[in-house]
């Protein structure tokens, strides 16, 4: 089964983590993004809308992280991480989306807006941020995960662009909620990093 | 089961239509959002995102157009919208991140900014809706339906914004295959429709 992959992508870092902590093997290829090779011929005939992470596992060729979490989970990780019962997976259908719009939006714009000098507004992407993580810590303190009562893909979705959001400028301190939630993450059997995501508040 | 609503709303549309072809009995509350009632204490206590659709199924409540989908026809549906085997939900799955952020950010904003004038960058919102209506077309022009070889969820969820499209000022003629998609769409047994839903080119 192969990632195609970039290592400082917190999308990608989101299938990866999910592999770790459910103990998934995957064969990294790293794809040059700076060398355009993400829209070359050969990437492009595997994902038309030429981003990565792509998961190529026989003949099944899936795109966009949280996709490709559902798969494995439902495929290799069991209920433990993507719930049978249809309330669970709607619980965890709501973070799938804040991690596919408003994160991605969020905090993830902020970080490519001031750490990769991205042309846009970055003033927006924080303050989206700032609704987002306050949004986030008022649920996190009446919940030790996000949903099911249990980790689950949607702590895979949601945590890497949240432990990344102090390199898009955003100061961590008023969300203690989240914070202890990124400790709880960290302190799970398998976790595994990515460059950035030991940052300050991170 | 509540369906708090907006009718002129394409999320809200997305669980009305769903509701319709799956043949599932919702109760519509309207809720008045010119009025700022989403903001106000009763609809905060249910949703703090301050945004509708929310549904209400006994004790259960859940935001988020895409989630409420998996919901319903996890629990109501059965496997003909949402399959069980872990490749297709994959499938599914692309094209409700799809939904809920590039369509989003894409012809769902420039709607707001054309027909509601919405502060927003309207220019940006038709570029990215432009790049969204090539992939589906070229997707489209090898495939019936988004994803599983059949009508799914993923129908429920991408089709609202794109028939309203036009109304955020894009020309839909140069994407012959997303029009054939959307009549396949609305000859499904029980389509329901939304005001706008059937402008030119939608």
């Amino acid at each position: 089964m192969t990632l195609y992959d970039l290592d400082g992508s917190g999308n990608c870092y989101k299938v990866r983590l999910f592999a770790a902590l459910a103990d998934i093997e995957l064969e990294l290829v790293a794809v040059d993004l700076r060398a355009g090779e993400h829209k070359g011929e050969a990437m492009r005939s595997l994902n038309p809308w030429c981003e990565v992470p792509i998961l190529k596992d026989g003949n099944l060729v899936l795109r966009d992280a949280q996709a490709i979490l559902v798969y494995l989970a439902g495929r290799y990780g069991g209920e433990a991480w993507w719930p049978g019962e249809a309330h669970l997976q709607g619980e965890v259908m709501q973070w799938l989306s804040v991690a596919a719009n408003e994160i991605q939006h969020g905090p993830a714009a902020a970080r490519l807006g001031k750490k990769f000098a991205a042309d846009l507004d970055l003033n927006l992407a924080q303050a989206r941020s700032k609704r987002i993580l306050g949004l986030m810590d008022a649920h996190l303190a009446k919940h030790q995960w996000l949903a099911a009562g249990r980790p689950s893909i949607a702590e895979c979705a949601v945590f890497p662009y949240i432990g990344l959001a102090w390199e898009g400028g955003l100061e961590m301190g008023p969300y203690q909620n989240v914070q202890a939630w990124m400790q709880r993450i960290r302190a799970l059997q398998g976790f595994k990093a990515m460059p950035g995501i030991n940052g300050p508040g991170s």
